[in-house]
């Protein structure tokens, strides 16, 4: 075959993907799906009603502005303007993007040049590593660590990162630390403390930080999402990313948003230009409708921010019983709609499984998804190749489903239980 | 500030955009915007129609599958099946984008190396250079020449490339050229012959082929669309992109599509999910149905990619009738919905205008955008530094507008004539 058909180098070696991969799996309809993050349960019936009535008027279904829908941009700093210390220019310290993940890939792109090195946190969202690696920086990577936990329930404010090895991570070539606030997949809250240990290695560093931020009205009692950008000092060296797919539960809508200054948006526009100049504007009218719903109540608790982490609070502790009741130790998350356990306790024989080769994770939601028709995602799937060994023990649960699909999760994990014990 | 807030080197001169330019000057509602392509016509009935309906089902909110939805992948097989001589496998041979500019970046980004050569004819729609650019490549131009007319009317085919000239061009560098067919902004129909000189050129050079065919469907009478990737020795190496928003005139909805074969196709999907991951699904489920509906009428003078075509070429006629009435000399299109006219004809006295060194149509669209209401876009826009002194007296105008906007635009130019002779 011609040497001209082969790829680009800049995308040599990043072609496999875990959404690929285990969403095929996870297609046969029997599978009861726990696996990728993608809520099952209704969004608001405003947010589908906006939809449909958008769809009916001939201009938005046009071209919009290229950085972000006039309703959607003044919406979103309206509603961040709560959060921050300061207004919030919608046409230039705001960028609307094809979802979190095109935030990510603009800021990315637009601020990493080839040899920077960018500091990234294991596990992490499985996107991170070679998106650094195609704009030809270095991920540098540091592990959040677990302290011993005996007797008591095992939480995801447990693993913290090492202050000091943290520090030994920064240097004269970090351009910029990926932060992710509540974590996927631990569902870690960054307390306070802990952000302004990573603010003053930024600033004294003179490093950006890409604060991905997309569950953060996903926190639950006795936690409290706090965000970096607001620290002193970070504004001007922060790009804070969000989703509507985790605001209201519609992952397919593929909308996000970059919030930063203006010296640094800039940059994502100019990658956003160049790359797919603008996002749908039916789907970004809508949004805008359905935020001034929400921004009109958000001390109401009928308030979709305040309500769907109620209805979650619920359903994370319902797995975290289910996966004590098999003998598990999940770890408990105070965010976000991920909760990760320690599958080699179930000492599930994987003798049979293919590409012995891959992680042990990996095999055994392969595994899992082909004799109990329940899916997840291996979590080393969120480690560079160093780590995964450090995390392939861990598998991870959405819980952002109906009952009914939890109940038939319950079923399967207790007939399973029963049939070991 | 900071050296760390500045733009990575990749994006370094790539930030200005003739349409965040000019649609901003346009947003003027007493503006009648004859500039970016847009529709002001309704889409059909039924694409909306989908789309309120779709809106309301709450699995089609959630993400789908990332290279393209399954409905919308089969749809497209099913369409253009019809036009290759080859079955064409949904997954593997179909990428569903962020419109066709989506497309062209993973085309771009998946295929073209740093300091690979890219042919790119001139003028070009516009992003084409930076994107090039932004890969690290080197775009090599060529200019689309006119032979004299005399006394007839001037027609987009009487501009062609030199067969020597587009020789002199290809070398073991070349990794591609950007085809653009039907073309904007010239509305030129390449003919089989031409085609067929860039085909033998392409497998001489073992090049690639990028083929934008958005405008596919929209050919007047006496012309006829070929596709090059139909040509012998053509498919292996040709990527050939179509566009939702042109094929249905919406497009707000920005979705496009890359065909060709898995040996291409595979490395723009590795790009995609590293950048975007996937598209927006009620869209593309609406897009699937719309497209159901068209591929089963395909010969019926209904069917919207044969009724379109038909209602704007007497929208072109008009142009063309309207731009004579006023001494213009317009390049009649072929296909396409932009016509382009010689504006120096008018002889404008644009002595008052700012920034003098902007080539002569950027600052005579200015002029016309404040002083008379009417907005096109500069053709010079579509052109390289070197080439813009060939093009410069060329505006755009968009003719996919309903009678009342042609009407206002009509009184404007020949109230602006009275006033000149």
């Amino acid at each position: 075959m011609s040497l001209k058909f082969k790829n680009a180098k800049r995308i040599e070696g990043l072609d496999s993907n875990v959404w690929i991969e285990f969403t095929k799996l996870a297609a046969d309809p029997s599978v009861v799906n726990l696996g990728q993050g993608l809520p099952d349960i209704s969004p608001p019936v405003y947010v589908k009603e906006e939809l449909s009535k958008i769809a009916a008027i001939d201009s938005l279904n046009q071209y919009t502005r290229g950085f972000g829908h006039p309703s959607l941009v003044k919406a979103l700093s309206c509603l961040y303007e709560k959060f921050y210390q300061n207004q919030i220019n919608p046409n230039k310290e705001i960028l609307v993007t094809v979802g979190a993940y095109g935030s990510l890939f603009n800021a990315i792109q637009g601020l990493i040049d080839e040899g920077d090195e960018v500091i990234v946190i294991v596990p992490f969202y499985d996107c991170y590593e070679p998106m650094v690696r195609m704009a030809g920086a270095i991920p540098v990577f540091i592990p959040l660590r677990s302290k011993l936990v005996d007797g008591k329930k095992w939480s995801s404010s447990d693993w913290t990162l090492d202050p000091q090895e943290l520090a030994s991570k920064f240097n004269s070539k970090t351009k910029a630390i990926i932060l992710n606030t509540p974590h996927n997949p631990l569902g870690k809250v960054y307390t306070k403390e802990e952000l302004q240990v990573i603010a003053d290695l930024c600033i004294k560093y003179d490093t950006l930080c890409i604060s991905d931020e997309v569950y953060e009205w996903l926190v639950y009692t006795g936690n409290k999402h706090f965000k970096i950008a607001t620290f002193p000092g970070m504004w001007e060296r922060t790009i804070t990313i969000g989703s509507a797919g985790k605001t209201f539960s519609v992952t397919g809508w593929k909308l996000g948003w970059s919030i930063g200054p203006k010296h640094l948006i800039k940059h994502l526009q100019t990658v956003q230009q160049n790359t797919i100049y603008t996002c749908a504007t039916p789907l970004q009218e809508a949004l805008a409708q359905a935020l001034w719903i929400d921004i009109k109540r958000m001390d109401d608790p009928e308030c979709y921010f305040n309500s769907l982490p109620k209805e979650l609070e619920v359903k994370r502790n319902r797995m975290v019983h289910l996966l004590e009741s098999v003998g598990l130790k999940p770890i408990v998350p105070d965010g976000g709609y991920f909760i990760i356990a320690d599958v080699s306790l179930l000492d599930t024989d994987l003798s049979d499984m293919k590409n012995s080769n891959e992680p042990y994770d990996y095999k055994f939601v392969k595994w899992m998804t082909k004799n109990k028709k329940l899916s997840a995602i291996p979590v080393s799937a969120f480690c560079n190749a160093e780590t995964k060994l450090q995390f392939e023990k861990f598998v991870r649960f959405c819980f952002i489903k109906k009952d009914s699909t939890l109940d038939a999760a319950e079923e399967i994990i207790k007939a399973w239980s029963r049939l070991k014990f």
